[in-house]
């Protein structure tokens, strides 16, 4: 397992660890869910002192669980094809079992006892819940303690980076995440994960229901896990209030080859590392001799258009999310104004000083983004672009006295637009740069999480994997 | 004050508890918030036994509060035309000086100390929070120990039971509810209240979201209040996340008489008791003379598409809100076995057999009655019909062994409409029957709410309120 250790990274060999295929096993007897437990634990007691990517741990209640899916699949009645898989959750989701502390020093001990609709539709679904993930606190920009499983001094993404890292150090088939701005696609980028973030609405987030681009989704180490668990989860507890959630086949969606896809620069584009740029053409260069047919800003003015309209998508987004977040961050900050990062209370003190108007005016941006995306449906069948801006850069902590340093685990400056356009997108662990995982991604119009989940079944089987020599130092953050 | 006691109710004598008129004397001295205060609790002392419209009343933090405002007055420097209004919180949205009991068992001593959004607004509005008002069960129809302030027998109505008592009582100008299906325009229709459901998402709800057609709302005594108390946490707080929110001018809009109105039956009106029939032709026969145009079901076959899209708003409403509560109530149950009502259970019972496509079937046939009244838009000014199925029923409790009684707060069968159209409703008090209050309604499409409380304003001032005799038995509920 020498690929899953701390000594780098390479797409065109790592082995990432796979249920679907184990679960064929377990009706054979061949393997149980026990068994398969007890070797993600072995896993976890090996990585985890360097990787640090649960919050909670329940060997136990998983052990109990695990037998109990064991006999289910003895006697040929397991309860869906992911019955006895390990999941972890990340840490904003609650769960009846374990705390729910959200990152967060002042929700240190919070334990509601409730089961997040998710998480209830997975153990419906005979999945083994292990534990919690670390989240950035409260799903912010505030760093947890997880390391990068593929270099200890890099950040493995965020918020969402126990799960991410947890699934990528393969001590789990598959864990749930959230995404705002990019706290899926993101970590799963720097981590070399599958991972889908669902059509807005798509998965149901219960009580929590967050921010108005708030979504469910999944972390995995291949793409039929991923599919597999998102689907079901959306079949028993549906989607968000309101949406119809996501839908599709009970099995993974066979591969599909696009005819066109679009190939979105973003605001990260400019800043974009030149390794990183080259292992993404090479990518596009293989697209290319596949035939499929690859279509730029240059190319269209609709396309042009959309890139103009998501051209200030960090400001919008972070304008949304921060009036979103304002009264949760402010009654939390009054209750425990020690027990909240400074970094969140500078979010805070933007926020408030953001009137209604300011509100509604990036909510009107947002819509015209939609509409600019809107207008696409027909040219292409996906946009396809980075899912990071280049490899994990080195995360070493803020530096005491210094002003701190922005967005620690990572700039989502490719992942506002799939979040405001409230698409499906789905990243694939296409290259490296520097020894490092950096992700590719794909999305679509809203409600096509099954054909975007087509499209990157195939790229992933006709797409060679690139590796790209280079310094990997990825894109730092820097104070100011 | 008569008219304020338990001996019924005539809607051509009654006068409410108002503010803004108090508080144009709070800048000359003639009378402050303080003073105010006094009168409500004294009120409260005299009425609150029978009423029990409070389920937490905490006159310490009110006087103090009260005192603030008195001294913001006095030196010129009032926050809002609310500063020094006591108001009531209905006891479903989190307080962070008072426990949130949700009017359930299960809950009892919930302390958060978090303020919902709206509340927040309100307080830096000046506004005196003043107690935590009764609510049925988690919103549901499992009736709290409100009376009618107009009959100790008859129900309140609910859920909002309390906000609506406490007004009609005189104990407070005005107070918070929340509606779902009917919860805040019944309850304000059988207790003489002046009322708004805002549009959906008008409100912002803060981190509980509850329904997709879940919103805050406002009870008060008359228009003006109404409105400010709406339009000061508007600006403040905004509506719902991804929503624009109520908007509309500062003060309240001025009077506007409508050209059309459209009447609506719902599935209401064939069980509707004669003499509330013959209010509510008084009523119409009013607005003929003033020359309001008068449109029905015969009249066009558009508006006979929505009554028959309306024809089913019940069951398609039961459907939507029974998913959507089902994993927080399950997770209740599941904490506090004994701590939930059967009423609450058997709802959970019937959410629980629902499938992912039961709920997509019933949002599909929401979405449906939403085209039927946007394709109204052009035709009339506002849509009237009943707050309530005629005056509120006795209500003396369930009887031990017998089946529970269906809908012991009301049938909110007046009221599924303008909840799943999303559209914003003012109850206005313009009807009784056999000496109790009941209420008519206008609602109009998403955004109108300044519209319709303009017309509302209007209705208030031209119409006589109509005082029917009758035996004023109600809409009684009967088991099965």
């Amino acid at each position: 397992m020498a690929q899953a250790t701390a000594t780098g990274y390479d797409p065109r060999t790592y082995e990432p660890l796979t249920f679907h295929d184990a679960a064929r096993r377990f009706r054979t007897g061949d393997d149980t869910p026990r068994a398969f437990l007890e070797r993600c634990l072995a896993t976890i007691e090996e990585r985890e002192p360097v990787v640090r990517a649960f919050a909670h741990l329940r060997p136990d209640l998983a052990r109990a669980a695990a037998d109990a899916s064991t006999e289910r699949w003895a006697a040929g009645e397991p309860r869906s094809p992911i019955d006895g898989m390990p999941v972890g959750i990340k840490d904003l989701l609650e769960t009846k079992d374990m705390p729910t502390e959200y990152g967060c020093e002042g929700l240190r001990g919070n334990f509601p006892q409730r089961d997040n609709a998710a998480v209830w539709a997975l153990r419906q679904a005979g999945a083994v819940v292990l534990g919690k993930t670390v989240t950035a606190e409260l799903g912010g920009s505030h760093p947890g303690p997880t390391t990068n499983p593929f270099d200890e001094r890099r950040s493995p993404g965020g918020s969402s980076s126990g799960s991410a890292a947890a699934v990528a150090a393969r001590m789990l088939p598959a864990a749930l995440g959230s995404q705002v701005g990019g706290s899926i696609i993101r970590p799963a980028g720097y981590c070399g994960n599958v991972a889908l973030k669902p059509t807005q609405g798509g998965i149901n987030r219960g009580e929590r229901q967050a921010t108005s681009m708030s979504t469910h989704g999944v972390h995995a180490g291949c793409i039929e896990d991923m599919w597999q668990v998102a689907i079901e989860i959306a079949r028993r507890a549906g989607g968000d209030r309101g949406w119809p959630g996501l839908d599709g086949p009970t099995t993974t969606p066979a591969p599909r080859r696009p005819e066109r896809l679009i190939v979105l620069e973003t605001q990260g584009w400019a800043e974009l590392d030149d390794a990183s740029k080259e292992g993404f053409a090479s990518v596009l260069g293989q697209l290319r001799e596949l035939g499929v047919q690859l279509l730029g800003r240059r190319d269209s003015p609709l396309i042009e258009s959309l890139e103009q309209a998501i051209g200030d998508a960090r400001e919008v987004c972070n304008a949304i999310t921060g009036w979103e977040n304002r009264w949760a961050t402010r009654n939390l900050v009054d209750q425990h104004p020690d027990g909240v990062s400074e970094r969140a209370k500078a979010v805070l003190a933007r926020a408030e000083a953001m009137s209604v108007d300011d509100y509604r005016a990036a909510l009107l941006a947002r819509e015209a983004t939609q509409a600019a995306h809107a207008a696409l449906a027909g040219s292409a069948d996906a946009i396809i672009t980075l899912s990071c801006p280049g490899p994990a850069h080195v995360w070493l902590g803020d530096e005491p006295g210094k002003p701190l340093a922005p967005r620690p685990t990572g700039d989502p400056v490719f992942n506002f637009p799939s979040s405001m356009l409230f698409a499906p997108a789905v990243s694939m662990p296409l290259m490296s740069v520097g020894g490092m995982p950096v992700g590719v991604q794909v999305f679509g119009q809203p409600q096509q999480d099954a054909a975007m989940t087509a499209i990157a079944r195939w790229l992933l089987g006709a797409v060679a994997p690139v590796a790209v020599a280079g310094d990997g130092t990825g894109h730092a953050p820097v104070a100011g």
